[in-house]
């Protein structure tokens, strides 16, 4: 497997834009994603009560139909909280998308991110629509207008492509997402899209997707907020020309492989990229008896306001460290927990059978000041393991959400 | 009932006292309560897994002794994640003021909150017991040199004090509390203690105790964060003279009144008082068709960072309270969700069947600006409700944890 350039538009078929059609002032906020042959589409969505009403649209979509070939996108509104009203534009879109594409309205899936309650302003939309149809491009660049069009608070666009071969066709995966606030994924993140040329069969694609987001989005946390249109949408052409993936053979693994890394990347800039963040702040969890057990405790751990301001202040404040992982609910033994802190400055044991070590703290404080800083915690109970990211809480996140309408 | 002046030393034979013994700089930092009749004791601790060693110092006191006298508290150092030792310096220091109290070790409780992982600095410590007994006052400038000194992040004391009538004798209940992070007391919260005059049996004490915790301490998040320390320590000497309470009758009913007042008043005082907090957050959820539904619900909004970091822009984003509610875990219909805010400045419908009502964002911002805000959620399932307190959360929150060690 080998990275490449691009991101949705990188694998045969997919064409994408991104535009300004007026929702948000001077920004990018409406994309489009279209495949010229159908898909076998996957998705995984919130598990949140109130669903946004894009959501409860693709999942009719990715449940109940055989193949999709479009995603309208936009930024700035997020569509949750609209009532029937609020569904309705979900169908207004994708006619208006459909019909310009000469497809089935069913065939065309959408997504929204921003402000809760608001509704959708249905002739902006409409318009953007008309307005990106033309512009659908295979380019790469036209990918990252997609990328930027997507995004909120976020401060990086997050693309990625790689590159494989199965059975002598090169494959190819694409992805994109969007996220940096209301980040606490369960089931998927706040909007993924991952297009692939592979061709593979639909319960396939599902599986492989539904297994991914667990080690991937599922591992991160910005702020605790579990999103109303966390939306991760998969959809693969097959225009590859390999031999379709039909069952959990080596092909099935070549392609999950290549699937898990472009989630796990996307995933992990999310969490560099969450609101206000100063540094990327991952987790591991080793030892542990039980691969659940190492997700409670390193998922509690990134989660914790208190060990969040403690990594925006570059200081080892480890027990608050040790505090999250006791009320995760996950049961161990704290006086057999070792901890160290570890990045491109060096590694340190801070605790050893939950005890200090007695570790230089002017050491712990230059660990702590790099971009990307590892904690690792060892309950030595067993085998098992995990790895969960998030970032700093910061006064700049404090800003960006105390008055995120105005 | 009737609220008197003064805290813990109010109810008849409780002394106190709170020092600047060494352990902070320049800051009163040392506390101690006793009891000139021994007193039935009751207790509610933390669940975290990881308990500080006062925790379990009290635990094996509260649930198999059958008095207690005395009570040291130290802020500065929690005492917690220090081994076998910090669970032997618990020990040093009940003898310490055993000694001179002329008690049994086992009749001292102790008590620590601050900076997790450090020894305590045993000379100090002893030295500060040698300091305070001779200095244990019946005084109400006592009791509050003793709210004082078990503050740390905390910007004001928080006392009480309550009176009441039982079967003619004049009972009083006095309490303390600390805490403003590490916030979000599971069984209780971080430190409180609670005396009384009334002669009551040890189990209905701790019956009244437990059940008290669960719609006040329990009902409170700050940071989300549950505590190595959490304790909540009940004393009763009987001085007071009425018949002993040894059934659910009126007398108990009376006397747990009153303990739910002083319980809730100190609970809100937290909540309020949580670190860099610029307001009182109060969440009703009203309409449930469980207590139990109406409590996850409660805290599920107040334990937001961004509905609390709203709060702290006075921006009426209805939306983040609703989608908290969806992650809770609770069952609920969004579309018939109606929600209000209400302060000293107005009440003012939000959404009405989960759907903007057009409310003027003027006056919701007004409404917002008050010291105590109210959000309502009416979910129209049943007649059970339910009122949890938290506060925003502001850059100062940052300030405070991003380096709360130096």
């Amino acid at each position: 497997m080998k990275i490449i350039n691009g991101g949705v538009t990188a694998p045969k078929g997919f064409q994408a834009i991104g535009i300004a059609a007026g929702i948000k002032k001077g920004k990018k906020d409406m994309a489009m994603l279209y495949s010229e042959a159908p898909c076998a589409a996957a998705g995984t969505f919130t598990t949140n009560v109130v669903k946004a009403a894009p959501v409860k649209w693709d999942q009719n979509i990715v449940y109940h139909q055989e193949t999709a070939q479009a995603v309208v996108m936009n930024s700035g509104i997020a569509n949750a909280c609209t009532g029937t009203e609020g569904y309705g534009y979900c169908e207004e879109t994708a006619k208006a998308a459909a019909k310009l594409l000469n497809l089935d309205p069913l065939q065309v899936l959408t997504a929204s991110t921003g402000v809760i309650g608001k509704q959708l302003p249905m002739d902006v939309i409409k318009t953007g629509i008309e307005t990106m149809v033309p512009m659908l491009s295979h380019s790469e660049a036209a990918g990252t207008l997609a990328a930027e069009a997507i995004m909120t608070t976020d401060t990086k666009k997050k693309e990625i492509a790689v590159q494989f071969e199965l059975g002598g066709k090169t494959v190819t995966i694409g992805g994109m997402s969007k996220g940096s606030g209301m980040i606490h994924p369960n089931m998927c993140t706040m909007l993924a899209f991952i297009t692939t040329d592979a061709a593979i069969s639909k319960e396939l694609l599902q599986k492989a997707l539904s297994g991914s987001v667990q080690d991937s989005y599922n591992m991160i946390s910005v702020d605790g907020d579990t999103s109303t249109n966390d939306t991760c949408l998969l959809m693969a052409n097959g225009l590859a020309g390999n031999q379709k993936i039909k069952e959990e053979d080596q092909g099935y693994q070549t392609f999950k492989e290549a699937l898990d890394y472009v989630n796990t990347w996307l995933a992990k800039h999310m969490a560099a990229d969450g609101e206000g963040a100063t540094a990327l702040f991952e987790v591991k969890v080793i030892g542990a008896e039980s691969k659940e057990q190492a997700v409670i405790l390193s998922k509690s751990i990134i989660t914790s306001n208190l060990v969040k301001a403690a990594i925006c202040g570059h200081d080892a404040n480890w027990g608050r460290i040790l505090c999250a992982m006791g009320y995760s609910g996950a049961q161990f033994d704290p006086e057999k927990v070792d901890l160290y802190f570890e990045s491109a400055a060096g590694k340190l044991k801070i605790i050893e059978n939950g005890v200090d070590t007695g570790y230089s703290e002017e050491e712990a404080t230059k660990i702590l000041s790099e971009k990307e800083i590892t904690a690792i915690a060892d309950v030595k109970m067993g085998e098992d393991c995990a790895v969960a990211w998030g970032c700093d809480l910061t006064h700049e996140y404090v800003s960006i959400n105390a008055d995120y309408r105005s």
